[in-house]
């Protein structure tokens, strides 16, 4: 652990027990950032997850502020000593326990937001095994376009439909036509009849940049606070019908799902990978290249989506693991994402959020939608319960969860992000 | 006027002299609002627009807020009542003026805002002229979708980037690669050599709707606070390159311009025409239809483009009017957008912000924007000066303007939108 800062030595034990358990998410070597109310009618504040509480940052004196995006702005200097006073202040034996006690809530108890105010919210589509299946199911003699492995291929998406795990909402309307439809036909109007969800991180911006001022790639992680689970909920009808020629909108921006705890980059650091691209492969232009992006650009971190059914949810039952991949596999690095986005002089700001895009593995059963686990519905699934799915059905929750282990290190989670399909509304007349 | 309210009335004169004037935009009749602010390091406040001053509307006591959004929020009625008020205390013999003196500025002595917070912000493609114009350049054999007469297609643009009248930026860099490149060959990275603006109007949402409840279009327009001119900047050689498959992104976020006076749906009521659709052309689906937008739905302004070069501005030249077009010709009302918009239970909240699109007349010279005036930089036009242009040069000033005249009625203006291209900056190393 020799380059790494002692808040990541993997024999810290804390003086909150459950965060000592070996599969908790939130072990003290974690230490992610979250914004929580104790009540509906109560004001958001900050909190750092430890174990199975939460410990209120403005209650035990470390920040002055309620504002997630100040903290954001402040920048990776000031995130890097809170986490250490947080480090410190946490351990076993630590002076501070007999006040910092009165600061925790257990997680059960409090409500979690979305963990800060966000401005703009961009997705991109970092996996190369996702473009390539879904490319061939929407263009066959053309999956992955030219542009792919030069340009970290991005858009934007809708912040005022984000929520925060444990959203739901009703199945979204819209118009439709199928691909094979005759020329001129005119399209249906009704539910989506093939929802989705995507298997993405959220990308947190920590300070951000000034308009006309890019981001070289050398400072590029400088910018960014951390990382959340995402899942980009997608009405794959609405989206084949609407998406050309300027991208999806509708079939996107009816729903989007984070999760509550951002797990900055230092608590990520040793998980860190090289960053190589497959023989053959171009290499990234300049701006999107350097050594220290080829040495440790990627994140080995384990994805997982799960399914539950409402069937499953009155038997009790957690859910089916659908698959599972690694976002070591993405294409593009974090720092590349940043680099690419302000190449152009376009400006990031505190709390902006970036989707990774779906992150499948190169194997059939690490596809991060169900259009790839599904063959685009051809090839429906069987649940442990007997039941099938190509899309998902009203009254189907998906929980995405992520965590990161490796040898010599303590193993941490991202807790979850968790949505659930409603019914279709009657459209207003 | 028998239909229209009385703060309409061609025949009302007000006690600001300069609201008088027959080629004011600003007259009585369309009290548009801002923000403004009176010294760098001053809050912004809110004022609306007469003749050439503008009235705080803090200080004459009609609102209790200088927060624009807010305002916003209130709805129709509250917007209505606040018109109605300052077109009485505005009024030729107001027993208002003398205390009402002391809250106006010269226009010329305060500095405009963006005005409002923009929290999302989606562009529209309405002109079905640019639509195929464009459409041919990147697609000769595909000029229009299938999807166009059907969908309204928008995608989301980026807030952060956004600036006033007055805004200047560097030329954007970025990867580019012509389409006739020879296939595998790299992109090259280099400041955009295709630079363009777009001439659209912006849509100010009101008080918006909640996730999950889409916005009938019979009451659509209740959720438009109103109009502003647009410039959505353009990087053409950078949009062909990475467009595919997910839309614009680096080629529309470096910098979009917004003009400072909103002018509301009220001022623009006597500008109303109904809305039909070519012969052949389909029925809009219903819920894109209803009798009140067949009836008014589409609004009579006349746009307009004018661009000054460094070297017209150093000779003191105002710059040439180098388009015109009107925004009766596009191809979905504001009305379709928001119904559109919402139709899959998206939330808009007060101060989003859409874009029309270019909106481009029928006629060659009615181009919203060069790459149509210049056929995509293949015939480029003489100015006045004898200087040549297809794309924008380092130095061009672009000045949108917008206005509404129709017999009896009193003409109606939106001020500018101006922005200029500065040399791109060095790329950091």
């Amino acid at each position: 652990m020799s380059d790494l800062d002692d808040t990541l030595d993997p024999a810290l034990r804390s003086w909150v027990e459950s965060a000592n358990e070996p599969l908790t998410d939130f072990p003290l070597q974690n230490l992610p950032f979250g914004r929580f109310r104790i009540a509906p009618d109560a004001g958001w504040r900050l909190g750092v997850a430890i174990g199975d509480q939460v410990l209120d940052l403005q209650t035990c004196g470390l920040v002055d502020t309620a504002d997630m995006n100040q903290l954001m702005a402040r920048g990776p200097a000031a995130r890097r000593a809170l986490r250490s006073a947080l480090s410190q202040g946490l351990r076993a034996g630590s002076p501070l326990q007999s006040s910092w006690k009165e600061a925790l809530h257990p997680q059960a108890a409090v409500e979690m937001g979305v963990p800060c105010e966000i401005g703009d919210y961009t997705d991109f589509y970092t996996s190369i095994h996702h473009a390539t299946t879904v490319g061939r199911q929407f263009r066959p003699d053309n999956p992955l376009l030219p542009n792919y492995k030069w340009v970290p291929i991005g858009y934007h998406g809708r912040s005022s439909t984000i929520g925060v795990s444990g959203q739901s909402f009703p199945r979204p309307w819209g118009q439709t036509r199928a691909a094979t439809a005759p020329e001129g036909s005119p399209p249906s109007f009704g539910p989506c009849r093939r929802l989705d969800y995507e298997l993405e991180l959220g990308v947190f911006i920590g300070s951000g940049n000034a308009p006309g001022s890019p981001v070289p790639i050398a400072s590029a992680e400088d910018q960014v606070f951390g990382l959340t689970l995402f899942n980009d909920w997608s009405a794959r009808d609405i989206q084949g019908w609407e998406y050309q020629p300027l991208g999806p909108f509708l079939s996107k921006n009816f729903a989007s799902t984070v999760s509550p705890w951002i797990v900055t980059m230092e608590a990520l650091a040793p998980f860190r990978r090289p960053f190589h691209r497959a023989e053959g492969d171009p290499a990234p232009l300049p701006y999107l290249d350097s050594p220290a992006n080829r040495e440790r650009g990627a994140f080995d971190i384990q994805l997982e989506v799960w399914l539950q059914t409402a069937r499953m949810r009155e038997a009790g039952h957690a859910g089916d693991r659908i698959s599972s991949s690694n976002y070591a596999d993405a294409y593009w690095t974090v720092a590349q994402l940043v680099a690419h986005h302000t190449v152009n002089g376009c400006a990031l700001r505190p709390g902006d959020l970036f989707g990774t895009g779906t992150l499948s593995g190169p194997a059939p059963d690490q596809g991060g939608s169900l259009l790839e686990l599904s063959a685009g519905g051809k090839q429906p699934f069987t649940l442990s319960t007997g039941e099938q799915r190509s899309f998902l059905e009203d009254g189907d929750t998906v929980i995405l969860k992520a965590s990161c282990e490796r040898a010599g290190t303590r193993r941490i989670g991202f807790g979850e992000c968790r949505g659930t399909v409603l019914p279709a509304a009657a459209y207003p007349a």
